[in-house]
């Protein structure tokens, strides 16, 4: 009997928000792995906003995805063929895969990932993309201090639940934005933020201005929109605003709308960066292992939404932006046996 | 004979442009100084579009002027009485004096100007604010470098001429945005930049493509609106834009309107920051010595753009935001006799 690959491959780019006839849902064999090649069945697939982003025509940070490709997404999986000297089968290595149940790669852009220092889903979250984004943006691009006030947005989700932790063991003030009572309640009872914020019933402008009354020092962007306005508002002479992503105006079919207030970083001598984390791609070893360590003595708690069935992945993706996942979402793909 | 002050005074916060109503025109005697102050007759009034912010409410980097207060405004003129021992009769002053034809002060934030080194007018120009805040947003802000794409908005304006000609010094290719043809020739066959985008005349962001090939390392921003969208969409990986001002957006009677493209921030790791010239003032003598060497060597050319009639200043004004002037925008209060 053949073994089969199912995948989803992009069928039409989506307007506003995508729906699954935007994908094609293929049935192909598994092949076998070329010379150099090897062969990955996929556990655990990562679903991440930007993915929306990769769908959509037009100039960014990565080519946008091509009508027939299959879609684009990072993955964890097991290697259980292997033509490529560098990967033995058994090994559990983490990388762009796309979505589907099986992948053939040359295992360039690959990284092993051992299972005994922490479970595989972490490998998606905490020390995954979202993990380094979280470090890189804060640290490197946000350069938040002991002392100062940071701010995230989308604070229960896979970036920004880390953000506010690594600002907390960096000796920060830390205020989240989320998006239900619950998720507030988690990120200052479970993982210590100092406050948060309620963003759909509370004015975001206002409880920013009672929770940091001395401003924003850094405030990290993970949603852009009315909140990135609210946060303008609230600014430090200083401050820094690290652009993450814009989740709120993803699916947006109208006009993207800008920050009207962009002009109080003139009034506070403040800055506004973009951040990309495959630019950080050389240090990823180091702050893996700096993160690991805060994992490893409890100072840092990775969570992780994870969803079963592969053939869900269109409806999974989009409790993305509609709020339902509180912690890194994940689609399990197969059981690990 | 009692000599007379005629000055403005804010009657009215503006709606949209301001207009004539909006101040009061108010004789009075003039006053003696008392001891440690002195009293100076205003021979320029620096006219610049920071102006119109100053007199709209809340929180800015400077307190709004109140009603009833003179107009603030940066002038020159010439000690006529003086009880304090750091100021001579006859010695020439440069500071906030306001919107009159004499000012009586304390000494402090004047600074004392040579008219042998510099014409009296180029000191609110090229050796004034305007060349401060060309000075230092280029060079400590948009960290400019030679080789680099800069590019300048109001570009014929006083701080716009100052920034594409110290580019040029710094090694940059330069690229103007200004209001008609006759200025971005100005700009290129007397001011050496290497081209210039009439933005009324053309589609901005398409000639932007065309001008800078590889994209814009550095652009500063004194307009806003369109004009920073069309940098946004030309942004070379690791831009640096410099936030300077917004005067498209000044007279707004509509909400501001926010670079849509913001997330162009993001896709090529740039920067938006803003900077407020006073923050410099420790530095203005060292910057002014390097500019001043620049001057006498005929390597930074100074213009001014000088009206004459201290009664016309409401008129005069507005020149700055219909874009009448070609250089730093002066009114002429007195002869200096």
């Amino acid at each position: 009997m053949t073994e089969l690959n199912h995948k989803f491959t992009l069928a039409a780019r989506p307007i506003g928000m995508p729906k699954r006839s935007d994908w094609n849902y293929v049935s192909e064999p598994v092949s076998d792995p070329a010379d150099g090649e090897l062969l990955v069945k996929i556990l655990y697939l990562s679903l991440d906003p930007a993915m929306r982003g990769w769908m959509n025509e037009g100039k960014s940070y990565v080519p946008a995805i091509k009508i027939g490709e299959v879609m684009r997404a990072l993955a964890l999986g097991r290697v259980v063929r292997s033509k490529n000297p560098g990967f033995a089968v058994g090994d559990y290595v983490y990388g762009v895969l796309g979505a589907q149940e099986f992948a053939i790669r040359d295992g360039k852009g690959l990284n092993k990932v051992d299972p005994k220092l922490a479970p595989l889903p972490v490998y998606l979250g905490a020390l995954g993309m979202p993990g380094m984004t979280a470090y890189f943006g804060l640290l490197d691009v946000g350069k938040a201090k002991a002392g100062e006030t940071v701010v995230v947005s989308a604070a229960a989700g896979a970036v920004g639940m880390v953000v506010g932790q690594i600002a907390k063991i960096k000796g920060c003030r830390v205020v989240g934005i989320a998006g239900d009572e619950k998720k507030c309640q988690y990120l200052v009872k479970d993982l210590g933020f100092d406050s948060a914020i309620d963003y759909k019933a509370e004015d975001v402008r206002k409880s920013l201005r009672t929770h940091c009354p001395n401003g924003i020092d850094v405030y990290f962007d993970n949603v852009g929109g009315d909140i990135l306005e609210a946060a303008l508002a609230n600014l430090a002479r200083g401050a820094r605003i690290v652009i993450c992503g814009a989740i709120s105006q993803y699916n947006a079919t109208e006009a993207v709308k800008g920050p009207s207030n962009y002009m109080a970083l003139l009034v506070c001598r403040a800055s506004m960066t973009g951040m990309v984390v495959f630019d950080y791609a050389d240090r990823y070893a180091g702050a893996a292992r700096e993160m690991g360590g805060w994992l490893a003595a409890g100072k840092l708690k990775s969570r992780e939404h994870i969803v079963e069935g592969f053939e869900t992945f269109p409806d999974t993706l989009l409790k993305l932006f509609t709020g339902e996942n509180t912690g890194k979402l994940i689609l399990k793909v197969a059981d690990d046996k």
